[in-house]
């Protein structure tokens, strides 16, 4: 079974850091309610939306966002199941996230190897069995079984089957490997 | 169709620059023969074959590699004819290219969008129609069709279609096309 996993609010915490920058620089905790449904984009004023795509071009940024809870140690039993386990990330829209990136990756999830990385745009270019994303557009020409892992942004999508974490998604995928 | 393009030794000539700088550090110019149907470690001294790939970690060297002659413009046609070109490069080996081998293609190829880049390590993860690379491991769990681009170092490979430049190669592609 190959198993791709999306970083950004699957593997890691990218929301909270933008939310704690974001009461840095503006004073303003964003709440559940402020952000439910809705894109950064769509919750802020547009200046402020400006700001945080500059936050994102920004060297360092993307270099200490939180291990989501259970990551660690589900991908672990996926690898030592014997499953191939790919990190796709859509990297390349951030030129300056690339070593941040593969940093955190060396620095959290030593188990996974270089041959195991992917950087890439569009996600229609992968070959996998199952794809984690909290982004649903990456289904839509994807060749294998898309799974939606809850963000702010998705909780109206309802084109996928959703899991909420990873223990959540740890049953998904075992249950998933038994059928097929 | 999907095309997906290697980069090293398909797009960019990373021989020719490695050549010069040993040529450089070693005065000595590696002939064709000296370098055929080898890699470069196994045609030269242990010694040097560690200093080269040290050469590759080394940041800025990816930077200036020469376009291989024709490539541009049968990218561009491609692009136009409407097919997905994707630029698929095991870039994840050497952590200090990922920002030259994008400015590189930005300077070159600026009509192929960052939606249209992949750095991976093991190419089984793509997804495409044809795979153009040089070396022919990548192809044998690809599940599309392989094309060998020749290098020094692939004379003797004999599981797959063969290009030697890229007009061989655009004529390779257009007959693939049309039987599809």
């Amino acid at each position: 079974m190959r198993i791709a996993i999306d970083m950004d609010e699957v593997m890691a915490d990218a929301v909270k850091k933008i939310r704690q920058q974001y009461l840095k620089e503006f004073h303003v905790w964003l709440s559940e309610e402020a952000l439910a449904g809705k894109r950064f984009q769509e919750a802020v004023p547009m200046a402020h939306a400006l700001e945080i795509k500059k936050w994102l071009h920004r060297r360092g940024f993307f270099r200490d966002f939180e291990v989501m809870k259970g990551c660690q140690s589900v991908i672990k039993t996926w690898v030592n199941d014997g499953h191939e386990v790919f990190v796709t990330t859509a990297a390349m829209e951030f030129r300056n996230c690339f070593e941040d990136k593969y940093d955190w990756l060396a620095e959290h999830f030593p188990f996974i190897g270089w041959q195991q990385i992917v950087f890439c745009g569009n996600k229609k270019i992968l070959n996998a069995d199952i794809l984690i994303d909290d982004n649903a557009h990456n289904f839509e020409h994807f060749i294998g079984q898309g799974v939606l892992f809850t963000a702010h942004h998705n909780l109206s999508e309802t084109r996928y089957p959703r899991v909420g974490n990873w223990s959540e998604l740890q049953d998904f995928v075992t249950e998933f490997i038994t059928k097929k």
